[in-house]
């Protein structure tokens, strides 16, 4: 569970990618992934969506297929013809530059096409790439495919978290798949790792993939800072809850006791409060219903419910005392050094993990849940958006989101890097999402 | 297409159906009609819910058999077990007497049980009902079988209505079934009928079935008055448009004037107005996008819609001065010596048809489109519920509604009666709703 | 406080304000009241607009002007000049015959003009409308003066009570005026008076004033009916609440039970719920915070509140099975007889009373509170609007609204009939709205 | 208007006010600035609110009476009385910390207490503050006033602001005062000064006066930049608007598209489009209605605005190539040496004016109108809250806004420092709110 640090040696190269076979090898998994994602699915399960936004399973099928047939085929493909000229606009997210697009919150009323077609759609567009990569001149092609790929690896994230989303509504409280992966763990204790800080540079290095939100790599100061080798556990919040924290103003951002207040929260969303005093919450998983674990990391948790955590912690535990949210900056220059991997996608245990005591450094840096941080997303100095339409797919959302950081049990790893910025606003809940303290 | 007076030989006797075998074939038909209605759809269309106001097609077909589970066999059959205990609260729609509800809507995001197991469900619950038929001693049962099969008509009137709203929102403009019903006509030209009024009764008279809001039958003074001889064209409409008519709040009443404005409506629902002056609307049918027939009675238009027609006509053409909305005592005393024939959903027309010159009555007066009264739906003076959680059937439902009267092309004729009283809200216009003129 | 039977010989005769000198007078007087009402209220009381629904009372006072300088002067004073041209959008209610109007949710908005002169305007216009009832040739001028009195005695009961609702807000809680009108009575038991029905005749005779929406006098078939002597207490509606009447569906309308849900509604307005067992409530009156008198009559109801008040009465008390809302007709066939007196603005009590001991017939027929009736207000039959802007006084109104019958305590005498009819949406309560039992 | 370097001996030293006699001074001039600003004011002008973001001047008038009251005299007055206990309540802004507060969009409502007897609270608090300033042993409390003071101060700018908004709304278009500054200039050219970033300081420095959220001065690394010499202008904007600045998409952060779509905006705040081609827009200003000056600074654009602009600059001029707002250290950075003055409060223009020619540096750093950053309202490295409900002041907003610098034409000069960080959301608008380009 424990990252450990890099040796150049063993950094995956992902410009290997742009070598023609080896493209075509991940362009075949992380397809053939988002296929064995949807399989315990119903073509009704796919249809629906449960909030504006979450989107249909079918859709996201859809809409990643979307993007190699309108940036990648429509352009360099000899003789382009669509599958459906209608996909289109259907399908379109929100790429102004690609014209219209169907009505987002009305994305689970598109039942024509019917999940069928979407997957023959998938496989003629799979046979158009292949010989597209095999035979193109395109250098700007095998990037689009490339950049296409990790779009469908954010959008197979999504579907995990907006199925779950679908599947919590419903009282029958189904899973998505029974197979618990919890194991009996020695509880690990807080400790605060020291970083030295200074001058730093963030931002993606190297020649591999990374998107244009991660670039330019640049300066920044940091004071000494340090970071709590752990991620922050249900029982620790389970302990907020008891002490009133929802219920207290004094621990939240304005807008943050506003919203509370409003939707007249008393927990993380998923979790069902119990009704008699001494009994323990029990929380909606992909596995279903099962009772509040304290050792894994709190997850599903929104930026105001983060920061509200950190003033409280800060202000009842002398050992946490100074507790806030790190920086995007403090976050990615201690990950930096480390090695992707943890319980990630692959581990396929779909639910965040315990901390299990292996070392004496940071811990769950990467998967388990997305980390907030206190960095509004924002453009780095000297920012430069990508030419054409995929130039709006980052830069665009550059305002009142929040920064996130290290991937979460729903991320594969290969999509992962310490520079990768993950951003929702400040109320977004359904991801997997927890926190990590600093001070 | 007339309908033409009823002599009292030929009533249908809706009492046959207590005889058993008549009382199984006619359960057996209603319930075969609904698998027809639904054969045309893919479980994606079955599971989407286009508006709070609509239901998917699967609910629909899952709470009519939750009609009978709950009401009959539950209270029936010995040894009663539910096909599964959670669909008692998950397909109950609003009956507070049998509990917990889940939320309205929200039915489009059950994905679980699917559509699979709601067809089992229903062959299961029609096998026990069939010998519940054959063996109970209880005639209360009975009826109530007879009453589920009604309200199962009910449903398939909105199930057709309810996917019609579906599909119109899909760009694709798809087609419920491709089989266009309209032939060259004759136009009928528009007669007032006069009615002597004086002391009439109205309310369901004899021993058939009626539903508790046609009860008890009673008096009321009605003054002369006239009907047109047909209902209103979409040629008479579309005249209406070009003449400015949802722009002028002189013909609107305040509340409709409002609604017209904060919907910003210029025509029918699914109309498509023409971008070229001199070209004529299109509009979403059943069968899909077509052009608008002039002699095709209006459909789809609000309450609001119907009463500012009526005040445009009477001050802009002098032979419909003093025009208005009849009200359901007029419609009643009008409609009861005729048969009950027209347009309805064993014509398989499943869209609105011109009137033919056959006559010298009133034609029109079944089937086609629904004709908004001036009533508001009120109960009638002496007007008692039924007992138990079915007399939440009609009575709370009498306030904010108006009523309509007549079916329309996707009512069963063996659901309709003279005093049948349909009812909905002023902005409601999703149903195949027009309007016959009265002054 | 009873009603007795009106010798024709009393009847007072609206048509001598066509007389001159009687019209110059009552124009005297109504202005005058407007101005009394007023008097307790600073410029800042009169400024603020404390819902959409209502309106300060700076605008009262210049909107009912606005209707002599628009209707009447504008039309009929030779060498007509506004005092102010912009005044006749900002004080236009809703007429669009007359052209813009200033938004009415804003109306608190509108600083200027200030308090000081609307009042010159109002003396100005006075002035006129004196010199145009001496010297005009024109009946229609007077006509429409009498109308404008009649209007401005509506905007009187309306600035009580939107005055009340504004000061309700504050948590001083201020008084209108403190001068408690309540003395203590004795119990009046309620009591069933039988009414004979048939065919009667509603709607206004003779030759006095009346609006245009309770003509032409027509015939309606009643069926025999009782009407409560007295109005329903708060002593009554205090058992409905302690028996759980706002949470129990099975007494609520549909849209009734999701009105109380959405506003989370345990009691009528203006009332505070005890916070200890046994003690009672207090409520909010024109003179301040008062302890609940259980014989004055419930007050500040809706039609929801009416309705399900009736349901539960006639579920649980073996003496009102049976009850219900009266129908206005039921009303109106019962009140004609009586002379119009009661507890009525010139009272200046300004609260409703208790009923006294003191007869037999019907009690509180006149004054207190207004009655709902389960009448939708619709048109009479053969109802034609006045020409003219003054068309869209009444009318326009007839939809989704339910009549209310029998005036306030803060209704001027001279405005009331037997053949009144006041509306409100079925959700209203800020008026002095109440209830009498009908079977 | 241009600010010169300000040499160390002559800065302002705000600790000179907790010299008492100074404190005292300050206090007058302060408290007697508000009266001034509301003399030309009616008590309806001072009782309305014409939007949840603004107050009535009269709450404001009343609040930083409460702040000196609740915050300080509270505390160390001995004997304390309040002048009136339910004040505060009805005059608590936010601080949870305080206990109950009065709804805030309803503070239009407060009819009572008058205006009148709010200038009494403030004399009676005035003389006590007064004896206190003389008498106390506490340097807390002086702190505590000289902080209620420039509390005062902000509340000085946003009366201008809400009483702008106000007025706006009313149709007469009545002017605040009649006093228009404008006279003919020479237009100045945009022009690039550069700036040479490197590790900088930010934050406050020195013993002044300065809010806890200017605190920590730290270190923060800048990479080179240019800021613009002077605002940016009326006629730069129109030419953004004739461009079709607010119908493309590409110019816009998605949030800032759905907003601008959702409010249907063609201008900023206060301007009307002229009908016909060729015209100038009008704007209204505290002076009443004028026509757009094209050299004046733009103001009442939201931060969607401003960043669109800077979108669209970049891409269609060659010499505005990379132009995008500042971050807050950026433009702290070039602020830092200059001496505070320009277009503020005191220069009585109640309206941004425009730059003139007058050197080669920075113009219109200070006053005119508050410059939209790209810095989101974050704590600094390091930040504490102040104790007890005063923490509340500035802490609990920083989440979802962003910050601006330099103060505007309402801006108190005395309350200005290069350090000084206001702040709103994106959408805010109705503040004197503008923008220097950067790059």
């Amino acid at each position: 569970m424990t990252p450990t640090p890099r040796p150049a040696a063993t950094q995956r190269s992902n410009d290997t990618r742009h070598n023609r076979a080896g493209l075509a090898r991940h362009y075949t998994a992380v397809r053939e992934r988002s296929r064995a994602l949807a399989a315990p699915l119903s073509p009704e399960d796919c249809q629906a969506q449960s909030m504006p936004d979450a989107s249909p399973v079918k859709w996201h099928l859809a809409h990643v297929t979307w993007f190699f047939e309108t940036f990648v085929l429509e352009r360099f493909e000899p003789g382009f013809k669509p599958f459906d000229p209608a996909f289109r606009v259907l399908f379109n997210s929100y790429y102004q530059g690609v014209g219209d697009r169907f009505s987002r919150p009305q994305r689970g009323l598109l039942t024509r096409p019917d999940l069928a077609t979407v997957w023959q759609w998938r496989e003629q567009v799979d046979a158009r790439i292949a010989r597209l990569i095999e035979h193109t001149h395109s250098e700007e092609a095998l990037r689009l495919i490339d950049l296409g790929l990790h779009h469908e690896q954010q959008h197979q994230e999504l579907l995990l978290t907006d199925v779950k989303h679908l599947l919590s509504i419903n009282p029958l409280r189904p899973a998505y798949r029974r197979h618990w992966p919890l194991v009996p763990v020695v509880a690990v204790d807080p400790r605060w790792i020291e970083q030295a800080g200074g001058l730093v540079e963030v931002g993606h290095a190297g020649e591999g993939f990374a998107f244009d939100n991660e670039l330019p790599r640049h300066r920044q100061w940091l004071e000494p800072y340090s970071l709590m080798n752990r991620l922050v556990t249900n029982g620790e919040w389970w302990a907020f809850v008891q002490d009133g924290g929802y219920t207290d103003p004094r621990w939240w951002l304005a807008a943050g006791w506003d919203w509370v207040c409003a939707q007249n929260l008393r927990a993380p969303m998923y979790w069902t409060l119990p009704t008699e005093t001494g009994a323990m919450p029990s929380v909606f998983t992909l596995h279903g219903e099962v009772g509040l674990d304290p050792h894994t990391p709190v997850a599903h948790i929104s930026h105001f419910e983060a920061d509200a955590f950190a003033h409280w912690a800060s202000a009842t535990h002398r050992e946490w005392a100074g507790a806030r949210l790190p920086t995007e900056a403090e976050w990615e220059a201690a990950a930096a050094p480390l090695v992707v991997q943890g319980n990630l996608q692959e581990s396929h245990a779909l639910h965040p993990l315990p901390a299990r005591a292996a070392g004496e450094g940071l811990m769950q840096v990467y998967g388990d849940v997305w980390e907030w941080t206190s960095s509004s997303y924002a453009a780095y100095p000297g920012y430069r958006p990508a030419e054409g339409a995929v130039g709006e797919y980052n830069g665009k959302f550059m305002v009142n989101q929040y920064v996130l950081r290290g991937g979460s049990c729903a991320t594969p790893t290969s999509h992962l890097r310490a520079s990768y910025r993950n951003f929702f606003p400040t109320d977004a809940r359904w991801q997997f999402s927890g926190l990590r303290l600093a001070r």
